[in-house]
Parts: C-alpha cells; structure tokens; sequence
C-alpha cells in the first residue's frame, strides 16, 4: 500500500439516486443511482471501505453538492456562460429549467474537507458536504445574465424534469450530521453560483 | 446491450458490511462493505441500477445468506469434508466457532428467484433472501463430524472472532419484505446444512 494511511474521497448525492424532495442523510439506503457516474461514485465508496478495514487505513468520505467556483471546466454555469458568449440574444437551457440543487463553493468543500479530516478519526468518516439553500435552473440562467450585462434574452427550454439522461432533478442533502461536527457553509448556494459567475468571467 | 431487457444478480449480504447482530432490511444504509467481495457486489449493484434507469432495463437484486447445496466447491461445509478426509481425529476451526449465519439451500435459491422474478416488474427489485434461523460455526462442525461418522474429533480454533480478514462473524438479515411477498426457505439453516452435507459426500 506504499505506506498510505488515509485516503479522502469526493463521492456525491449522485449515489443517493432520484429522491425527489426528500432530504437525505448519510444513512440512507437503499443505494441506487441512476447514472453511471453516480454508480462508479458509490462503487469507489465500497472498495475505498472494504480497502481500509482490510488494510488498517481511514477513509474521508464526503458526498459533495455540484461544486462551483474558479476553474470550473464544465457544468450549468460554465455552460451558460459559453453559450452566452456565442449568442447574447438566446439561452439553450437543458431541461424545464426547474431542476433544484445545493451549489456550494469550492472554497467550502475545501474548508469543509479540513475541518472533517481535523476532528474525526474513525475508520470511516462520511459526510454530506452543501448548502442549506436550494437554486433552480431558471435562476442560474438569470444571474448569469444579469451578471454578463446581457437582456432580453430568449431561454429556450429543452423540456423535460430532466437535463439528461440519469440527471437527479432534485436534490436535498439532509446536513445534520456535518452541522452537529460544528461546519456549515459560509456561502449559500445563490453567493457561491453569483461569486462563481464572476470568477468564471475573469478567467 | 444486444436487446437485453432484464436482468437477475446474486448479490449477498457482504454489502451490508459488519452489522453484528442487527437484522438488516434492504433499505439499510450507509453500505460500507468490509471485504472486498462486498465491495465487488456493491459496485455491481450500483451500476446495475444506473444501467436499468438509463437503457430502460428491469434488475432482480437478491441479497443472498450462505448458499450451500451439492456440488460447491469452496465454504465451511466443503472445507471440513476435505480436512476430516484427511484427518478425522483433528479439524481446524477458523475463527473461534461462534459466527454465526444463515445457510440457505441451492434449491431455495432458485425458487426465490423464481417467485421473485414471478411476482415484481419494478424497474429494481431487490430483495434479501436468506432462512429464519442462524447456525453457529462449531454447529457446522459437530454435523459434519456426525454425518462423516467420525468420533472423537479434536477441534482446533484458529481463534479470534472472524474467520479470516474481512469475513463478518455475525449476520442477521430482516427478511420482512419477501415474506410479506408470500416467499420462505423451504428448508431451514440446520437442514439446508445437513442436505448440503450429505450431497456433498455424495458426489
């Protein structure tokens, strides 16, 4: 094992699969994702937990909301920017634009990340890592437009509850466990998206 | 996926990691499998349930206790044939004789399967399917010694309350959900044990 002690791992509610507005905690089961990306999420979860009670490691595990800020690559901000930057007078949004979720800033998960790996030591330490709010879609395609200057933009909606195939259109993270620890996200899910516009802006 | 519509998959009770003496329903959570075996159906779980909600695909999920039956060709029933062929006045025991499972017979495998896949058209269905009752690992012993005709056999412990690293001493599985859709094991843990031990002799 080259000497590893402990590992942290990013898994997300992903695993949880579609429950609609229920919020869920770290206990809930049964597991099963609808998406691909969910299942290699909770299939790491398992062999990162049978890894360290077989080989006397401990595991960090934390079940992240969409994570947004600087150096985003992808996802509903980056998107929405892009498309914006192409065309300033219409707004492809994937989906009917009510899909609801916890974004939470980069600089959160990494304070959250500390702050766990500081004051838990057991074998395996699991935690919901969000926001205690929650942005829809249509939302995000407003203050992006806000914030890039643009008007009278057209959103034209793909239909559907869902953005794509095996996307959770509702998210609600039961966050008791991690508050109960003592840390709560310093930015709501409407500060970390707005702050996440600009950042993605200037970069 | 080559026109696949459903599909069945033997998962077991290593999902569920080291509950001790808890009766576990198939809603319990978190899943932190302590083997990698465990580790292994959970993934297989996990990307089965994505697979059937992304390309529209129906799964049958079973948790499975112990199964034991002729022709097996590895477990404590097999292991303690094999050594008492070799020496029958000695048997190493792994462990310390007190985990404790459920066996259940090949037979009634097939036929839970077979209700199971019968009776549900969910998109997951998943299912524990396990016997009412729990056999202890020197029972196992004693029986093989009795139906073998040996006498006098001196047990041996390894000692320590798991068998070997990762093995769960203790499973109890909360089996309310099959019952209630009108399926039990036809033979219970003593006599799934004491068939498989004659048809392992036979063959």
């Amino acid at each position: 094992m080259n000497g590893v002690r402990s590992i942290i791992y990013t898994s997300g509610s992903g695993i949880y699969g579609d429950q609609d507005a229920e919020p869920i905690s770290e206990d809930f089961g049964p597991l099963l994702p609808i998406s691909l990306y969910g299942a290699s999420k909770l299939a790491s979860e398992g062999l990162i937990s049978a890894f360290c009670n077989l080989f006397d490691m401990k595991a960090y595990i934390f079940r992240l909301a969409n994570v947004v800020g600087a150096r985003q690559t992808h996802g509903v901000i980056y998107d929405f920017i892009r498309k914006l930057k192409e065309n300033p007078t219409s707004l492809e949004i994937l989906g009917n634009g009510t899909q609801s979720k916890s974004y939470i800033h980069v600089q959160d998960v990494i304070e959250a990340v500390l702050f766990v790996t500081d004051h838990c030591s057991d074998v395996i330490n699991l935690y919901n890592v969000a926001t205690d709010d929650y942005v829809d879609v249509t939302t995000i395609a407003k203050l992006v437009v806000s914030q890039m200057g643009c008007s009278n933009v057209e959103f034209r909606y793909t239909g559907g509850k869902r953005g794509w195939k095996g996307d959770v259109p509702t998210v609600r993270f039961d966050l008791g466990k991690i508050h109960q620890l003592g840390w709560k996200a310093r930015y709501s899910s409407v500060q970390a998206i707005q702050k996440s516009i600009q950042e993605v802006l200037e970069t």
